[in-house]
């Protein structure tokens, strides 16, 4: 739209930030009123949410055009290139975290048709809560530069993977109790592991951070606490 | 360790190229013996797959250093950077699908514990055979840059969702008539929306493929045909 403006290539790095912060606010948003909707039954604010997706789509893709065009036109040396491949990168992982929310509110009516405790709920809220603290936090990091912070990140990440885990069992169970709630449970079950993976995505863009500020890689990934893929249960005949 | 050979840029990029065939052809290997050995309840294999998930992870990490260095030393323009860009997307796009591999071997001993009828199965595989067809299609894209065959994807990512959706009702109905069926039949939901998203990934290389090619974004995305997020059953007593 500006392109009459000629923008230094400071203002220009600035843009792109500006711009990452808005789609981090918008994707944050999403997560948090897709589980609202969830937990409240509240159609109307789903549909919202999916609407609001569109944002996230035009937001990246004029994010990938600019940083493209600006490597182009300014051939930046190494710690500027970085920059903007990491700006690349982190819009793509806000846009999945878009996704993500989207995919919760999408699933609002097919939960809301069973009666779920609030308890299994108030379990996918701690874990939204926790997920989107981990992506506010590292989007704070990437706008500060203080890189000394992500090493906090870990714990908290750690949490997640095991408060999935128990949420992933105690939704099995709940579902074994009585089949009427297995179609519920299950959409709730995708619902968490959407969670789990807004904080994965938070993750990789804490490595992204990373990498634009030091120039190396994050040193390589720890074991990984989602046990949920082993979650059996012996006596279930029940 | 080649740093004291000085290549061509051509041979640079056909370095990148031929990594990227590499992750391609291992991704694709680690997908299949990931759904074989849940149809054997072969836990060696796999053990053999989640190992096998290193490679993608280095190969990425290498695909996407010798990108930047190639960026900062050649600053190439236009098309050639184009090239380079779809280079570090696609090589995420394949450590992504191997990553998918490695969760649904890692699903075999929760799922195997149960007895499934070898129907489900067959409906696994065949969806797996569909999303593997789609991304050596459109890794030969790639490598061939015939755009024009991209159109002809569609179709197969419209037949993956739909198989999704049959298969995720399917797996639903059959928790519902035995509780013992829960456990295994959930993981198999995460293995088939494990499967489903490597059809998104075919997709998304796919668009990558095409900018790469012409320099334009691919045409706006086509609604979504996965419909498994509506998935109720009213009558589900029984």
């Amino acid at each position: 739209m500006n392109t009459h403006i000629v923008r230094s290539y400071d203002e220009e790095l600035k843009y792109l930030g500006n711009r990452l912060a808005a789609m981090g606010g918008h994707a944050e948003r999403m997560v948090d009123q897709s589980v609202l909707a969830l937990v409240n039954a509240d159609a109307g604010l789903a549909r919202k949410v999916i609407a609001d997706d569109a944002f996230l789509d035009d937001a990246q893709r004029e994010v990938d055009d600019k940083a493209i065009v600006l490597i182009a036109k300014r051939q930046p040396m190494a710690d500027d290139l970085r920059e903007v491949i990491g700006a690349i990168r982190i819009a793509a992982d806000l846009e999945r975290v878009g996704d993500l929310g989207k995919n919760i509110a999408k699933r609002v009516v097919a939960v809301t048709e069973g009666r779920q405790p609030l308890s299994l709920f108030r379990g996918l809220q701690a874990l939204a809560e926790l997920a989107l603290t981990q992506l506010k936090d590292v989007l704070d990091v990437y706008a500060s530069r203080s890189v000394a912070k992500l090493a906090l990140m870990r714990d908290r990440d750690d949490q997640i993977d095991a408060m999935y885990t128990s949420l992933f069992r105690e939704l099995l169970t709940y579902m074994m109790e009585d089949t009427r709630n297995i179609t519920p449970c299950t959409h709730l079950l995708f619902c968490a592991k959407n969670i789990e993976r807004i904080g994965d995505h938070a993750t990789n863009i804490a490595e992204t951070v990373y990498y634009v500020v030091t120039g190396e890689q994050m040193p390589i990934d720890r074991p990984k606490q989602d046990k949920s893929h082993n979650v059996v249960f012996k006596d279930d005949a029940g």
